[in-house]
């Protein structure tokens, strides 16, 4: 009967919960206004029962991007600044990286003159980084980086820069029976170490771009190794495809924040019955960062700014919608 | 209040649920056994709290080969039998079928001779009618199919060739706070339109082989469409990199019935703690089938039973350790 009473315990304390839920606002880094209201009123009507936008549990998937959706993506991705460090880290294995673009310039502490080289660069400085190593050993270092990794400007843990008001909406959807999905061009296993802990996301909800793995024995123990080829850029209309593989379902709920994230919200938007697309607009300069066409990174452009208008999706502005943007703000 | 109210109901269903199982046998499709002690002594050590091999419910991982270990797979695998009911579907719109090989001898009802051709022979068959669509057609088509088809010795419907014995299990293991998973070498998408009703696994804990996808604007609706390229095998050495992929995360039982499996139990038992691996020898002429090493289809070599031994794997005994191979045996 233990088993009868450990679960009676823990219902307890679910139900002590849900009162707790009711008697205060789940969303207080929000301010009161168009998008917040369209949060609520959305997980009111796919949550009630008999009405007609009545959506059962199992079919409540809600996917985010992660990079300038749940965290922050400037002065550049979190995953370059791991990637810029494990270059450091790795240098004196690569003597040949002394003469070598985009290496040399790293190296010198020039990453602008580094990411001159575009794409082809940005690939070669992923792939040093990235694989040759086991799965394991990519974890290790990157629960390490993370453990102590800071923001530039903020000077706080990178994972403490992560959206107060997106955290409050991971958890209030779960609360409300939604299944919760990270689908980020990041690197997958670059998230896996600490979703979990951050957002309340398992790894198996952590959908990202990926490269290669071959399985294979080493001293008697398997163990898969990093290989530096591509296996899938979840990104743009790679993102539908990265739902499809891992989800095999169709959102209700997606946010994005920039033209990366444009497919991904037309997909949850084709489905039948309601739907919630939002896309988080960096208009705060003030207290994040301020940017959109015009910028490389997280480009929000006047297309998409555009296309949210024809289709209603919202559009939230940090500036006027976030009471709160990063936790520590408050806490001192 | 309402919404507390409901849940304390649907805690008490589920109390009472609980202490129904507390109070029968969770696995009565099973003998009393090695393999069901096994089982049974597995789930109480990683689940009693203060154990040396307590696990916490997220790291209770399960996986399960799909075919010949939760439905059967003789006198071929079950989607083979779906591809050929495609090309007698599809043929009127491929007359060149009828001089072109293996599309001619299907076509006469000479599988075997179709099949001659190996492994090529095979993708073409399975390009030919996994691919071409979108994959709501694809799933569509598959539900259609599955809704009426039946096995040729059994004379039921496929989705009743599931084992009894595995139905339960993976219903004890999520009352354990599991997570069940498949992972299959047959198609993710052939799986996902009738797992969870079959086995009460949903479709975002289905890992299998894939094709390609591309996302493309039809009447000014996304779809995305099969092609005919490989994606990925979710066989041998795939399985590990299959769960690495979608779960990210190891299992701590896995369960299978042919060579296809042994990475993915290698992969399971070489994490650290309590560990449970499975596989299920058919070994059942009278009841199911009788196959093993000599199978072209679920082949269990010698060497995997050299293994099984070696590394302490349980093999269960369809003849046995299982009092009830199919649900329709005991329905009349």
């Amino acid at each position: 009967m233990k088993t009868i009473h450990t679960h009676i315990a823990l219902l307890a304390v679910a139900i002590a919960g849900l009162a707790h839920i009711q008697a205060q606002d789940p969303l207080p880094a929000w301010n009161d206004g168009p998008a917040k209201k369209a949060i609520t009123a959305f997980v009111g009507k796919v949550t009630k029962e008999g009405s007609s936008d009545f959506v059962p549990p199992a079919g409540r998937i809600a996917t985010f991007d992660n990079d300038g959706t749940l965290w922050a993506e400037q002065p550049m991705y979190f995953q370059m600044l791991f990637a810029l460090h494990r270059v450091g880290v790795l240098a004196p294995q690569h003597p040949e990286w002394k003469d070598k673009e985009p290496f040399a310039s790293l190296l010198k502490g020039d990453v602008k003159a580094a990411l001159a080289g575009g794409e082809k660069a940005m690939l070669e400085i992923v792939m040093a980084t990235h694989a040759g190593m086991t799965t394991a050993e990519f974890e290790q270092v990157v629960r390490e980086w993370i453990a102590t990794a800071e923001h530039p400007k903020f000077k706080k843990p990178l994972i403490e820069c992560v959206y107060q008001p997106m955290v409050e909406l991971l958890a209030y959807l779960r609360a409300n029976g939604f299944k919760t999905f990270i689908v980020s061009g990041g690197g997958i296993e670059f998230m896996r170490p600490w979703t979990e802990k951050v957002y309340g996301i398992p790894p198996e909800q952590v959908i990202g771009s990926s490269i290669k793995t071959t399985y294979e024995m080493r001293d008697g123990k398997p163990v898969l190794v990093r290989l530096p080829e591509i296996d899938f850029i979840d990104d743009k209309t790679g993102k539908p495809a990265g739902i499809n593989s891992h989800i095999g379902r169709r959102p209700i709920a997606a946010f994005g924040n920039s033209d990366g994230d444009q497919q991904m919200l037309e997909w949850t938007q084709a489905g039948g019955g309601a739907r919630l697309m939002m896309l988080v607009h960096h208009d705060d300069a003030e207290r994040e960062f301020a940017y959109g066409a015009e910028s490389k990174i997280g480009t929000f452009s006047d297309a998409l700014m555009a296309e949210a208008k024809k289709s209603s999706w919202e559009v939230i502005s940090m500036k006027n919608d976030w009471k709160t943007i990063f936790a520590f703000e408050v806490s001192h």
